[in-house]
Protein backbone atom coordinates (compact mmCIF):
# COMPACT_ATOMS: atom_id res chain seq x y z
CA UNK A 1 0.00 0.00 0.00
CA UNK A 2 1.31 3.47 -1.32
CA UNK A 3 1.15 6.39 1.98
CA UNK A 4 0.71 9.60 -0.16
CA UNK A 5 -1.58 11.52 2.23
CA UNK A 6 -2.85 11.07 5.81
CA UNK A 7 -6.15 9.79 4.59
CA UNK A 8 -3.76 6.92 3.49
CA UNK A 9 -2.42 6.53 6.49
CA UNK A 10 -5.67 6.64 8.20
CA UNK A 11 -6.61 3.68 6.29
CA UNK A 12 -3.94 1.47 6.92
CA UNK A 13 -4.39 2.07 10.62
CA UNK A 14 -7.44 1.24 10.63
CA UNK A 15 -6.52 -2.12 9.05
CA UNK A 16 -3.88 -2.58 11.66
CA UNK A 17 -6.13 -2.30 14.80
CA UNK A 18 -8.58 -4.07 12.85
CA UNK A 19 -6.39 -6.88 12.50
CA UNK A 20 -5.16 -6.77 15.89
CA UNK A 21 -8.82 -6.45 17.32
CA UNK A 22 -9.33 -9.68 15.70
CA UNK A 23 -5.87 -11.12 16.76
CA UNK A 24 -7.31 -10.40 20.52
CA UNK A 25 -10.80 -12.14 19.91
CA UNK A 26 -8.98 -15.67 18.79
CA UNK A 27 -6.35 -14.48 21.81
CA UNK A 28 -8.59 -13.70 24.82
CA UNK A 29 -10.48 -17.79 25.73
CA UNK A 30 -6.95 -19.12 26.10
CA UNK A 31 -6.20 -16.19 28.62
CA UNK A 32 -9.45 -16.87 30.35
CA UNK A 33 -8.34 -20.55 30.32
CA UNK A 34 -5.21 -20.03 31.61
CA UNK A 35 -6.08 -17.48 34.32
CA UNK A 36 -6.21 -18.98 38.06
CA UNK A 37 -7.83 -16.20 39.83
CA UNK A 38 -11.84 -16.71 38.45
CA UNK A 39 -11.97 -12.90 38.61
CA UNK A 40 -9.21 -12.54 36.18
CA UNK A 41 -10.41 -14.98 34.11
CA UNK A 42 -14.12 -13.59 34.16
CA UNK A 43 -12.12 -10.32 33.02
CA UNK A 44 -10.80 -11.82 30.14
CA UNK A 45 -13.95 -13.51 28.82
CA UNK A 46 -15.75 -9.64 29.58
CA UNK A 47 -13.62 -8.08 27.28
CA UNK A 48 -13.89 -10.45 24.64
CA UNK A 49 -17.51 -9.35 24.25
CA UNK A 50 -15.94 -5.69 24.84
CA UNK A 51 -13.46 -6.63 22.01
CA UNK A 52 -16.44 -7.81 19.34
CA UNK A 53 -18.15 -5.12 19.38
CA UNK A 54 -14.78 -3.05 19.08
CA UNK A 55 -14.96 -4.59 15.92
CA UNK A 56 -18.46 -3.55 14.88
CA UNK A 57 -17.57 -0.10 15.15
CA UNK A 58 -14.23 -0.47 12.89
CA UNK A 59 -16.54 -1.47 10.40
CA UNK A 60 -18.88 1.16 11.13
CA UNK A 61 -15.74 3.60 10.69
CA UNK A 62 -14.84 1.67 7.74
CA UNK A 63 -18.31 2.43 5.90
CA UNK A 64 -18.64 5.85 6.93
CA UNK A 65 -14.94 6.42 4.53
CA UNK A 66 -16.97 4.34 1.98
CA UNK A 67 -13.94 1.24 2.56
CA UNK A 68 -14.36 -2.34 2.66
CA UNK A 69 -13.70 -3.21 5.97
CA UNK A 70 -10.47 -5.17 5.57
CA UNK A 71 -7.25 -6.02 7.69
CA UNK A 72 -3.65 -5.28 7.34
CA UNK A 73 -1.06 -7.90 9.29
CA UNK A 74 -0.12 -5.97 12.35
CA UNK A 75 3.40 -7.49 13.18
CA UNK A 76 3.08 -5.59 16.81
CA UNK A 77 -0.02 -6.91 17.79
CA UNK A 78 0.98 -10.70 17.12
CA UNK A 79 4.60 -10.32 18.42
CA UNK A 80 2.84 -9.25 21.65
CA UNK A 81 0.20 -12.17 21.59
CA UNK A 82 2.99 -15.05 20.54
CA UNK A 83 5.52 -13.63 23.53
CA UNK A 84 2.56 -13.58 26.17
CA UNK A 85 1.93 -17.48 24.82
CA UNK A 86 5.21 -18.75 24.77
CA UNK A 87 5.95 -17.43 28.40
CA UNK A 88 3.03 -18.85 30.04
CA UNK A 89 3.39 -22.22 28.16
CA UNK A 90 6.09 -22.27 30.83
CA UNK A 91 4.69 -20.99 33.77
CA UNK A 92 3.29 -23.86 36.53
CA UNK A 93 2.86 -21.30 39.70
CA UNK A 94 -0.44 -19.80 39.46
CA UNK A 95 0.54 -16.12 40.86
CA UNK A 96 3.22 -16.07 38.21
CA UNK A 97 0.59 -17.26 35.93
CA UNK A 98 -2.15 -14.62 36.53
CA UNK A 99 1.04 -11.74 37.16
CA UNK A 100 2.16 -12.64 33.33
CA UNK A 101 -1.57 -12.45 32.28
CA UNK A 102 -2.07 -9.52 33.19
CA UNK A 103 1.22 -7.74 31.76
CA UNK A 104 0.44 -9.28 28.72
CA UNK A 105 -2.56 -8.20 28.52
CA UNK A 106 -2.37 -4.72 29.97
CA UNK A 107 0.68 -4.80 26.50
CA UNK A 108 -1.86 -5.24 24.24
CA UNK A 109 -4.20 -2.55 25.75
CA UNK A 110 -1.59 0.04 25.46
CA UNK A 111 -1.11 -1.01 21.94
CA UNK A 112 -4.81 -0.11 21.45
CA UNK A 113 -4.59 2.77 23.60
CA UNK A 114 -1.89 4.62 21.31
CA UNK A 115 -3.82 3.29 17.92
CA UNK A 116 -7.16 4.84 18.66
CA UNK A 117 -5.54 7.83 20.34
CA UNK A 118 -3.86 8.80 17.06
CA UNK A 119 -6.75 7.49 14.72
CA UNK A 120 -9.20 9.81 17.04
CA UNK A 121 -6.68 12.38 16.54
CA UNK A 122 -6.43 11.97 12.18
CA UNK A 123 -9.98 11.33 11.92
CA UNK A 124 -10.16 15.08 13.68
CA UNK A 125 -7.86 16.42 11.40
CA UNK A 126 -9.67 14.83 8.38
CA UNK A 127 -13.23 16.19 9.33
CA UNK A 128 -14.28 12.64 10.23
CA UNK A 129 -16.24 14.19 13.41
CA UNK A 130 -18.69 10.77 13.65
CA UNK A 131 -15.79 8.33 13.04
CA UNK A 132 -13.92 10.23 15.87
CA UNK A 133 -16.99 9.50 18.24
CA UNK A 134 -17.25 5.57 17.30
CA UNK A 135 -13.37 5.73 17.62
CA UNK A 136 -13.23 7.31 21.34
CA UNK A 137 -15.98 5.10 22.53
CA UNK A 138 -14.11 2.11 22.16
CA UNK A 139 -10.29 4.23 23.37
CA UNK A 140 -12.38 5.05 26.80
CA UNK A 141 -12.98 1.18 27.22
CA UNK A 142 -9.15 0.25 26.14
CA UNK A 143 -8.36 3.19 28.76
CA UNK A 144 -10.86 1.34 31.36
CA UNK A 145 -10.00 -2.16 30.55
CA UNK A 146 -6.19 -1.07 30.86
CA UNK A 147 -7.61 0.38 34.56
CA UNK A 148 -9.12 -2.72 35.92
CA UNK A 149 -6.18 -5.13 35.28
CA UNK A 150 -4.19 -2.64 37.43
CA UNK A 151 -6.77 -3.66 40.36
CA UNK A 152 -6.97 -7.07 38.89
CA UNK A 153 -2.95 -7.03 39.81
CA UNK A 154 -3.17 -5.24 43.02
CA UNK A 155 -5.76 -7.57 43.87
CA UNK A 156 -2.88 -10.22 43.04
CA UNK A 157 -0.18 -9.15 44.96
CA UNK A 158 -2.87 -9.06 48.19
CA UNK A 159 -3.97 -12.55 48.04
CA UNK A 160 -0.05 -13.16 47.35
CA UNK A 161 0.76 -11.53 50.96
CA UNK A 162 -2.18 -13.16 52.51
CA UNK A 163 -1.31 -16.38 51.42
CA UNK A 164 2.48 -16.05 52.43
CA UNK A 165 1.52 -14.87 55.97
CA UNK A 166 -0.75 -17.76 56.13
CA UNK B 1 14.53 -19.36 29.98
CA UNK B 2 12.44 -21.10 32.57
CA UNK B 3 10.42 -18.72 34.35
CA UNK B 4 9.22 -20.37 38.17
CA UNK B 5 8.14 -17.58 39.75
CA UNK B 6 7.95 -13.96 40.16
CA UNK B 7 11.36 -12.90 40.15
CA UNK B 8 12.28 -14.61 37.21
CA UNK B 9 9.47 -12.74 35.44
CA UNK B 10 10.92 -9.61 36.71
CA UNK B 11 14.16 -10.51 34.86
CA UNK B 12 12.61 -11.88 31.98
CA UNK B 13 10.93 -8.09 31.65
CA UNK B 14 13.84 -6.49 32.72
CA UNK B 15 15.99 -8.15 30.01
CA UNK B 16 13.18 -7.19 27.28
CA UNK B 17 12.76 -3.36 28.19
CA UNK B 18 16.87 -3.71 28.01
CA UNK B 19 16.81 -4.96 24.57
CA UNK B 20 13.67 -2.53 23.45
CA UNK B 21 15.82 0.84 24.83
CA UNK B 22 18.93 -0.29 22.91
CA UNK B 23 16.62 -0.85 20.08
CA UNK B 24 15.31 2.96 20.20
CA UNK B 25 18.62 4.35 20.55
CA UNK B 26 19.56 3.05 17.24
CA UNK B 27 15.73 4.05 15.49
CA UNK B 28 15.80 7.55 17.15
CA UNK B 29 18.63 9.33 15.06
CA UNK B 30 17.03 8.01 11.97
CA UNK B 31 13.51 9.50 12.85
CA UNK B 32 14.84 12.53 13.71
CA UNK B 33 16.63 13.10 10.05
CA UNK B 34 13.14 11.91 8.48
CA UNK B 35 11.38 14.81 10.84
CA UNK B 36 10.30 17.85 8.81
CA UNK B 37 9.34 19.91 11.49
CA UNK B 38 12.49 21.09 13.12
CA UNK B 39 10.68 20.72 16.39
CA UNK B 40 9.77 17.59 15.80
CA UNK B 41 13.62 16.70 15.03
CA UNK B 42 14.78 18.30 18.25
CA UNK B 43 12.10 16.08 20.01
CA UNK B 44 13.86 13.44 19.15
CA UNK B 45 17.01 14.72 19.52
CA UNK B 46 16.17 15.04 22.80
CA UNK B 47 14.56 11.78 23.79
CA UNK B 48 17.83 10.18 22.80
CA UNK B 49 19.35 11.57 25.23
CA UNK B 50 17.03 10.70 27.84
CA UNK B 51 16.96 6.95 26.19
CA UNK B 52 21.03 6.56 27.21
CA UNK B 53 19.37 7.41 30.76
CA UNK B 54 17.15 4.64 30.89
CA UNK B 55 19.49 2.34 29.63
CA UNK B 56 22.02 3.40 32.67
CA UNK B 57 19.02 3.46 35.04
CA UNK B 58 17.62 -0.35 33.60
CA UNK B 59 21.80 -1.27 34.49
CA UNK B 60 21.37 -0.17 38.10
CA UNK B 61 18.95 -2.13 38.48
CA UNK B 62 20.25 -5.37 37.10
CA UNK B 63 22.83 -4.70 39.81
CA UNK B 64 20.60 -3.82 42.32
CA UNK B 65 19.39 -7.90 41.88
CA UNK B 66 22.91 -8.95 41.25
CA UNK B 67 22.60 -9.72 37.79
CA UNK B 68 24.57 -8.57 34.37
CA UNK B 69 22.93 -6.54 32.41
CA UNK B 70 21.71 -8.44 29.27
CA UNK B 71 19.30 -7.96 26.65
CA UNK B 72 16.75 -10.65 25.49
CA UNK B 73 15.17 -9.97 21.96
CA UNK B 74 11.64 -8.09 22.51
CA UNK B 75 9.95 -8.90 18.63
CA UNK B 76 6.81 -6.77 19.61
CA UNK B 77 9.57 -3.01 19.76
CA UNK B 78 11.31 -4.56 16.45
CA UNK B 79 7.91 -5.02 14.68
CA UNK B 80 6.60 -1.59 15.51
CA UNK B 81 10.03 0.00 14.68
CA UNK B 82 10.10 -2.02 11.45
CA UNK B 83 6.39 -0.54 10.89
CA UNK B 84 7.66 2.90 11.29
CA UNK B 85 10.90 2.03 8.79
CA UNK B 86 8.87 0.55 6.24
CA UNK B 87 5.91 2.89 6.54
CA UNK B 88 8.06 6.07 6.47
CA UNK B 89 10.32 4.86 3.37
CA UNK B 90 7.12 5.40 1.10
CA UNK B 91 6.03 8.83 2.44
CA UNK B 92 7.18 11.87 0.64
CA UNK B 93 4.67 14.67 1.79
CA UNK B 94 6.31 16.22 4.92
CA UNK B 95 3.03 16.51 6.86
CA UNK B 96 1.84 13.04 6.33
CA UNK B 97 5.50 12.09 7.65
CA UNK B 98 5.52 13.99 10.81
CA UNK B 99 2.21 12.62 10.84
CA UNK B 100 3.15 8.95 10.74
CA UNK B 101 6.50 9.77 12.81
CA UNK B 102 5.03 10.92 15.84
CA UNK B 103 2.50 7.74 15.50
CA UNK B 104 5.28 5.58 15.66
CA UNK B 105 6.98 7.54 18.26
CA UNK B 106 3.77 7.23 20.66
CA UNK B 107 3.47 3.05 19.79
CA UNK B 108 7.13 2.79 20.85
CA UNK B 109 5.92 5.28 24.06
CA UNK B 110 3.02 3.77 24.97
CA UNK B 111 5.20 0.11 24.63
CA UNK B 112 7.62 1.50 27.47
CA UNK B 113 5.04 2.92 29.96
CA UNK B 114 2.87 -0.76 29.73
CA UNK B 115 6.18 -2.39 30.67
CA UNK B 116 7.81 -0.20 33.18
CA UNK B 117 4.42 0.31 34.79
CA UNK B 118 4.47 -3.61 35.07
CA UNK B 119 8.32 -3.79 36.36
CA UNK B 120 7.70 -1.23 38.99
CA UNK B 121 4.09 -3.02 40.23
CA UNK B 122 5.90 -6.31 40.67
CA UNK B 123 9.42 -4.73 42.12
CA UNK B 124 7.08 -3.37 44.75
CA UNK B 125 5.71 -7.16 45.41
CA UNK B 126 10.07 -8.02 45.36
CA UNK B 127 10.53 -5.74 47.96
CA UNK B 128 12.88 -3.93 45.89
CA UNK B 129 11.97 -0.84 46.31
CA UNK B 130 15.01 1.37 45.60
CA UNK B 131 14.33 -0.74 41.67
CA UNK B 132 11.07 0.45 41.75
CA UNK B 133 12.43 4.04 43.03
CA UNK B 134 14.78 4.13 39.85
CA UNK B 135 11.87 2.17 37.33
CA UNK B 136 9.76 5.42 38.29
CA UNK B 137 11.90 8.16 36.71
CA UNK B 138 11.87 6.89 33.63
CA UNK B 139 8.09 5.94 33.45
CA UNK B 140 7.76 9.53 34.68
CA UNK B 141 10.13 10.60 31.45
CA UNK B 142 7.89 8.16 29.17
CA UNK B 143 5.03 9.28 30.22
CA UNK B 144 6.20 13.04 29.73
CA UNK B 145 7.23 12.06 25.97
CA UNK B 146 4.10 10.43 25.19
CA UNK B 147 2.37 14.04 26.11
CA UNK B 148 4.49 15.99 24.56
CA UNK B 149 4.28 13.88 21.34
CA UNK B 150 0.57 14.35 21.86
CA UNK B 151 1.73 18.56 21.52
CA UNK B 152 3.80 18.21 18.63
CA UNK B 153 0.53 16.82 16.80
CA UNK B 154 -1.54 19.24 17.51
CA UNK B 155 0.86 21.40 16.37
CA UNK B 156 1.69 19.63 13.12
CA UNK B 157 -2.11 19.60 12.46
CA UNK B 158 -2.34 23.52 13.48
CA UNK B 159 0.04 24.20 10.94
CA UNK B 160 -1.09 21.81 8.15
CA UNK B 161 -4.51 23.80 8.33
CA UNK B 162 -2.74 27.49 8.57
CA UNK B 163 -1.10 26.07 4.91
CA UNK B 164 -4.75 25.25 3.62
CA UNK B 165 -5.63 28.20 4.41
CA UNK B 166 -3.32 30.57 3.14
Amino acid sequence: MSIQNLDDLFLHTLKDIYFAEKQIIKALPTMAEKAAAPELSAAFDAHLSETELHVDRLEQVFELIGEQPQGEACPAIEAIIQESEELTSEIEDENTMDAALIAAAQAVEHYEITRYGTLISWAGELGLDDAAEILRETLDEEEEADRKLSVLGESRINASAMNEVE
